[in-house]
């Protein structure tokens, strides 16, 4: 290896790493790095054992709505089409499991590569797919400027990354940076207090960081192995070994790490609520289920609500424009009508799309009953098929749900039957429980 | 007052605070105290506004399950016998909301205090209830020890707090801290790095902390205007005006401080999951519904459940039996029958105990239908008079859920509806969904 023949006395723990490229990285368009000005690549070292959560899963590959935590990180990077590669950097015995990630979500860009024993280890075998093409038969092309993030860092924002890469290309180095949330204080040898920081004049080192990838791999040619072992922070590395002052820029709380099991339920509940910011309501040209969707979009206040409103037959065309504006909520008002040949064809279509790849799907079959009779005795047949229905979607990864409405003649009635879809509705798309799926509810 | 007469020069702008005793502070229990040895008081200053997370309302007033987190704070402390007041310090605009958090949870041992204007001023102002007799007319006995602890970190642990106040009586300060879980960096005057700390030479100081009441008493008598308006640190204080180095010791996790919106997200999960720990199964003596309970104490892994089997009638004997062991999941399994005379008591009965006072109770109705015939159809009634039993149970905080289970002639199908039952009735268990409180689920 090229480092070990430089620095022989140094690095030696150093593995040889495997790259393995799911995806050709020629892909990677030149037209979007044009667009920042200078090619920017991505190491995310995954190597971490999650200790600190008391979970025998390592946090990175902990499931969020059945998908791991890692996945929703590579996303950040994959909707940034200014990235031409995402290097993935995980412990030997993952890389089965991170095969089956990167191929079940249909990440792109990534070249998975096999991390050392200790963080920084893994970094820098991550940036040698860039230079070592004897070991890792290499067809990527060096980027000028690298950003390092964490596997457990899920919520990054592109505009973030843009500043930070554009500083590091400025100031050969960059990094995000928090305002302290607790006093920070030294102890003595006793135990007891020796002294407390001036909060204002520190800052917690947050990810990501970027570096001129020339600038980290020279630091890390001339790590010794104590930096390796013990070291932490990639900004006091290129200080110390190529005399490059990290620009500090201060990122927003979501940054945050995922360390402990409260932050696995945080991290949840961001992704829900994101994912219930706005719905379609689906319904026919039927004048009451019209009414019905428009009082939705009236009532669903904490929802941004789309009305589509298509002839019978052809509610399956929407589904371009739900595909499109990524609607991963669809509430479909019927009225009276108990067959369920449209919701299939329905769910069948969107299972066809990309949009349940990623994210579990809501979709709400609201049933406005009109006629005198009880809805329950008639639908009985309806019930077993909604639930069969609803199975099947799971498998797929659309969550169908359904909601019964007994049209009330007068117009107080009506108002709290629609406050009560509302509530309701909220409810199942905030949640996206599956256990739920296939369940009849009553506004 | 005292203060001012004493070091006029001093602390000036602190405003006479009032107080406003809910609850006569004699109720303290001298016995309890003496496990301890000697008496402990706290101050829990809550004038914070909550900035940092962007919400209109102070975090500490925020809710989960309905209920502020103030509120599940003071139960932290509520519940520890050997504290015997409870100093609670909120803004003057927050006291009459104030008062009726603590009427409606029925806190006791409370003394509500008036802020200042920053955290150290709020401290004093709640010591001075223990000294001030003029300006507070006050009967509460000034403690050995007080603990000062934040609103806003809600999961403290009675072993911890120990720990705390008896190095505190010991050393004269004490306070909790964690690992520091970013890198701690300074910072140059242009916003670059100038340098990191070594992670392991520093600590997170947090909440609580203890002081021996003369000691950190003295040491905001003598503070300047400076430390009051800017001082973080308590500990700081003790040191620097009394010479009291602070032991200090290691907290768990959960004492993190509710500070990002992201917070509010973790510490519901946390009590969501401390509440689904357990649950109890309430059957007749009939052998199906024996059965099915048995089969459900098998199944529902993540729970601990207590079968308890009364002959019909006597269901609402087991009340006490729930009261005394805090059971707030309780599975009521009903065969075949349609009278929900005996689901109405059981709720009556629950209501009037103080279980639901601090967290609702989740009531789930399994019906073992036995019969041929479907069951919708023959439970219309029922259907509507479980949404209104459902509603009713609502106002006093206990969720009733509806369960249908048909009973399958082979024995493959009823070990999928037992894992029906199971799943689902973990999921509202976990969840405590109010608005699904009154749906009848089908397993």
């Amino acid at each position: 290896m090229e480092t070990d023949r430089k620095y022989p006395h140094k690095a030696k723990a150093i593995k040889p790493a495997t790259r393995i490229t799911t995806e050709p990285a020629l892909n990677c368009s030149c037209t979007d790095s044009r667009m920042v000005g200078f090619p920017v690549a991505v190491v995310l070292p995954a190597g971490g054992s999650g200790e600190r959560m008391g979970l025998s899963t390592p946090k990175q590959f902990c499931d969020f709505l059945d998908r791991p935590l890692i996945s929703f990180t590579i996303e950040a990077f994959e909707r940034i089409n200014w990235i031409q590669n995402i290097i993935v950097v995980v412990a030997k015995e993952c890389i089965d499991l991170m095969k089956t990630i990167i191929h079940k979500y249909s990440h792109k860009r990534i070249t998975l590569v096999v991390g050392g024993q200790t963080r920084h280890r893994s970094i820098f075998n991550g940036l040698k797919v860039f230079t070592d093409s004897q070991v890792y038969d290499s067809k990527l092309t060096k980027p000028e400027v690298v950003i390092i993030h964490d596997a457990v860092r899920p919520f990054v924002e592109e505009d973030l990354l843009l500043k930070i890469a554009t500083a590091a290309k400025d100031h050969g180095a960059a990094g995000a940076t928090r305002p302290l949330v607790s006093t920070v204080i030294a102890t003595t040898s006793e135990g007891c207090l020796d002294s407390s920081l001036e909060r204002a004049k520190y800052r917690a080192s947050e990810m990501p960081q970027a570096f001129l990838f020339d600038t980290i791999y020279q630091a890390y040619q001339q790590c010794s192995d104590y930096d390796f072992e013990y070291g932490t922070e990639c900004l006091q590395l290129v200080l110390q070994y190529c005399g490059s002052k990290a620009k500090l820029i201060e990122g927003p709380p979501t940054l945050w790490k995922v360390t402990f099991k409260r932050d696995l339920f945080a991290a949840e509940s961001i992704i829900k609520e994101s994912l219930s910011q706005k719905a379609c309501v689906i319904t026919g040209v039927q004048q009451d289920a019209v009414q019905l969707a428009h009082c939705l979009e009236k009532t669903l206040t904490q929802i941004m609500v789309e009305v589509i409103s298509t002839p019978v037959g052809e509610e399956v065309s929407c589904i371009q424009n739900i595909s499109a504006k990524e609607y991963r909520n669809i509430i479909y008002v019927i009225v009276n009508d108990t067959d369920l040949q449209e919701i299939k064809q329905l769910v069948e279509s969107i299972g066809n799309t990309s949009l349940p790849i990623l994210y579990p799907v809501v979709v709400i079959m609201v049933h406005l009953n009109k006629s005198e009779s009880m809805p329950f005795s008639n639908n009985m047949d309806d019930l077993g098929a909604i639930r069969l229905l609803a199975k099947e979607a799971k498998q797929k990864n659309i969550l169908v749900y359904g909601l019964l409405v007994n049209y009330p003649k007068d117009t107080e009635k009506w108002n709290d039957a629609v406050a009560n879809v509302c509530l309701i509705a909220g409810t199942l798309i905030k949640d996206r429980n599956a256990v739920l799926a296939g369940q009849l509810f009553v506004a």
